[in-house]
């Protein structure tokens, strides 16, 4: 090694010895015929310490001339340091320097190598390696390195297998858009990246591996919203012979072991919740249980007394914001504007405030008098103090605006506390949901997931109504993995190709090997899969999940530092077998 | 869980306890009213029984009609069985069935499921999920498994970081052929699937991670030899602040780790030879070093005299065949016959056959006689009993044919032993390599690999005898890995694309972002990479790594189970802005 020790490795009972370090020049002082140097690594800083009179005249002047990001190796003396500093793990002591060696140079880099930056986000993409040597930037990588470990030692205690399953895959139209690879050995022939290793791992099952793991990259070629990544991150788990009690167990015990080891937070047994429930009381399918501030339905309450609004709803409900009596005309203006943004979509905000002196002044003062709503208070189970805030209008749409109310009151009112873990099941997913576009039902979770047995009937009567073992791990509003048990008899999966539009060919073309599989002795089996990037991002309480990918992409699916996607050459595509449609000059 | 136990799990101890089984059916037999199920599971098989008279007779009659591979599901009592297997680890015991249930059936299988199938290859790669039921194809993936565990539990010791890198990159012509992928939402762009991580890693020294590693997947569009796949898994290391040595002490200690947790084996210290000692003295950079059978040079002893084969040779090179000399006619012939198959080349076989008695006989008893032969023993550290086998012509034609000769004669005599471990580093390869048809110079590890630094002059000069600080790990003359100390120096890595025939704006446009990166402070470096199928087939001394991976692809780069690639929709080929060109019926 060029170096003896690390930047962050040397205490006081080094003083005395004689160390090399390598690394980064983070800051050089010259004062007063001293020149300091805090020299950073990944694994801390130690100051460098350059003296006329003590130190060589040219190394001194060797010293004097490094700049920020010098890449530098420094032999001497570990002294004690007159001025300690607690908060460096080294801050009891530095080097006088004997021997300096510039092993690179750096230009200025285009943004402060600091905690807190000046760079942009572009910037800081485009120049991605000078932004992991933040410490920011790095703990998250490292955090997710731990956080790997972790999961793979559960995993491994609990006699999981890492089988890797292959990257080239088939193309199936179910579900997001494939990226595809052309095949030059198999003309006009096209892979495709998973958008998760789902039949493989089923496969596995089959095969008798009874329990799979992999960490694994899973890729999606969809318009991307602001956190959303082409390719991503998965922790990919099945298991043979369960029903899905044991699959809650086995992954709520998980995400138990992750919070202790990574946080040293001890969680509670998860809370339960149906997905009907969920969406009736939080009008989402995966609430922020850090809060209360539920639903209260009120159209037994609120409709045939004239208001038209009300009356031609087909939903009538609200929350009690507590102890918001108080907001001005210009505060609840405000939360009317929000729930009018297009994204969300009401029509408008009933509000009624529970004076402290126990009258109510609403905005349907004209419709209600005050008997009767203070029988919506006591519905709500309001006080003094509270304020109701009520939306009305076709069901689905009203509980998903709600929804977003609910979230921005409880982020005002503080309730969102970063530092609480609300971790919950949701389930009973419906098995189908109902696309208006193309006029058919497709799969809430995937083709694979078995109906409830009780429900399987209603294939045929009531396809909407039917339910699925399926659930998702939901941890302070964000979704953190999820799951089913599976089909795993070749009729019923056929059945449910048939449900989602598949004609008998298509389903035999597709999904045939599967379907195959299944007539030789597949046993039940279930499983889960949990977004890897999104839970490193939960676990360190941060929302975006991009600095937790060491390189990742911009919202155009780009690769600003090494540019890329980009053109490919005349014999690439000629080897290929294709070639490019002339873009439409639009 | 379906069961209480697995089918491995039950011992004496579990004697007179009810317990539930879940598993598939290896056999069943029915002979004088008694019905044995063996009960298979990942985890062993535990043997069913079924008794007229003890076991009610519906039971009987359904474990009757249970078929190979059905799934089931039984409770019982477990019993001390009559006749004990030692063979099996619960050989002790059976299950007095008094419930049993078939959670699915099977059609009878394409092949056994034994350890010895009577499946070809084409049917158990088919029916892959199969095949994994079978212990020996199990027991690899399990192997592989506990690798991935062992290389991980070694290198976070050693403060490797796990870091994922994008598996979507960008496309340079340097190296293999890339696979792409198009983009859909960057017009007439395309993505590359990584040959390897190389940038990446490098990109993470200069961003002061200081020792990554990944075990990631790799592709190349390559035509495929028989046991090359285009996606395999590498073991991808970078170390920052090293010199050749550490990387060497440090990847010779976790191959060493990983013979002794995987196997029980105390590996000595690796041999050290250099590239072109190898080359000499076993003509492969890959030696098998489990038998010596050195290559003897014979030109200052056997030109000169007439035989115009030698004479006209630019190498005469021999090995000696220990013990050898009693070789018939036939056998000579067959080696002779060996050595000129096409793949090998040679020209001709040349014998001496040093009788017991002192005396010669050889193939050239007309241009040397019997003091010049025994010279030649001499030389070759001889005994009476050897027989020498010696090829001529030009220099490293003849050696690659004598390494193949060396090889056969060594796997004749027994000496590849399977028990044996000889491993190795190959030191000092060369930097460049010529190649003839593009009349111009290859890396012949890589563009980012260093040149010594006391040959960088020779850049100029000579560049075929610069030599690299790069290394191949070998293991009984297979590769399992390699690597080399880098460039991180913008000047010498545009200096190095320029020797390898890129100009300026090629190198910038592919290159560039590396170069650039190396302009903020890029530390010295350096790295290695394993071929991960590779090293768990050398670890369990197989040849073949087909069976370490769970759903390999054939020689077509085909995947016959799920049928990939196919073709794709003309919707998804118009979105992504391409189109096929006809396939030419040739």
């Amino acid at each position: 090694m060029l170096r003896t020790h690390t930047c962050g490795e040397l205490r006081s009972e080094h003083i005395g010895s004689t160390v090399t370090l390598t690394g980064w020049v983070q800051k050089q002082r010259d004062k007063g015929g001293v020149v300091w140097i805090d020299l950073r690594d990944r694994y801390g800083i130690t100051q460098l310490i350059f003296e006329e009179g003590v130190t060589e005249q040219s190394i001194i002047d060797q010293a004097k001339k490094v700049g920020r990001e010098f890449v530098i190796k420094a032999t001497g003396e570990v002294v004690e340091r007159y001025a300690k500093n607690d908060k460096m793990a080294t801050g009891d002591l530095e080097i006088r320097v004997n021997s300096l060696e510039v092993l690179n140079g750096s230009k200025v880099p285009p943004f402060t190598i600091e905690d807190e930056t000046d760079g942009g986000e572009d910037l800081r993409m485009k120049y991605r390696y000078l932004d992991i040597r933040r410490n920011p930037v790095r703990e998250k990588l490292q955090l997710r390195h731990t956080m790997m470990q972790k999961v793979r030692e559960y995993l491994n205690k609990e006699k999981f297998v890492e089988v890797e399953t292959p990257y080239l895959i088939k193309s199936t139209p179910e579900g997001a858009r494939d990226f595809v690879v052309p095949s030059r050995m198999n003309e006009n022939e096209f892979y495709a990246l998973p958008q998760s290793p789902q039949t493989f791992k089923q496969l596995l099952m089959v095969a008798g591996m009874d329990r799979y793991f992999q960490i694994v990259k899973c890729f999606r070629d969809e318009d991307l919203r602001a956190d959303r990544q082409p390719e991503f991150t998965q922790i990919d788990c099945e298991m043979a012979f369960v029903e899905q009690e044991d699959v809650l167990q086995t992954f709520e015990g998980m995400t138990k072991f992750l919070y202790k080891e990574m946080k040293g937070i001890e969680l509670d047994d998860f809370q339960r919740i149906s997905y009907d429930e969920a969406m009736a009381k939080y009008g989402s399918d995966k609430p922020d249980l850090r809060f209360g501030m539920e639903f209260c339905e009120l159209n037994d309450k609120a409709q045939g007394k004239g208001f038209v609004v009300f009356d031609s709803a087909e939903l009538v409900v609200g929350i009690n914001a507590e102890g918001c009596a108080n907001y001005t005309r210009k505060q609840l203006d405000g939360l009317t504007d929000f729930v009018k943004k297009p994204q969300i979509g009401a029509k408008g905000l009933v509000y009624v405030k529970y004076n402290e002196d126990g009258s109510f002044k609403s905005s349907v003062d004209k419709f209600f008098d005050q008997d009767e709503l203070k029988g919506w208070a006591e519905k709500f189970r309001a006080k003094p103090g509270d304020l109701l805030l009520i939306l009305a209008g076709e069901k689905n749409q009203t509980r998903k605006a709600l929804n977003e109310l609910r979230l921005e009151m409880g982020e005002t009112l503080g309730l969102r506390d970063k530092n609480k873990v609300a971790a919950a099941w949701v389930l009973d997913f419906p098995l189908l949901e109902w696309d208006e576009e193309t006029k058919r039902y497709h799969a809430m979770h995937h083709p694979f997931t078995a109906p409830k047995p009780e429900d399987v009937e209603k294939l045929n009567s009531d396809p909407g109504a039917v339910r699925a073992n399926a659930y998702d791990m939901v941890i302070n509003g964000v979704e953190a993995g999820g799951g089913s048990i599976r089909i795993h008899d070749r009729a019923m999966q056929a059945r449910m190709f048939e449900v989602l539009g598949f004609s008998k060919e298509e389903a035999e073309e597709q999904f045939g090997f599967l379907m195959g599989a299944f007539e030789y002795g597949a046993p039940p089996h279930g499983g889960v899969a949990f977004g890897f990037d999104r839970l490193c991002a939960i676990m360190a309480g941060e929302q975006s999940i991009r600095d937790f990918i060491a390189f990742p992409k911009n919202n155009a699916g780009r690769d600003v530092m090494i540019d890329s996607p980009s053109a490919i050459s005349m014999e690439q595509l000629n080897e290929l077998g294709i070639k490019l449609v002339e873009p439409t000059k639009s």
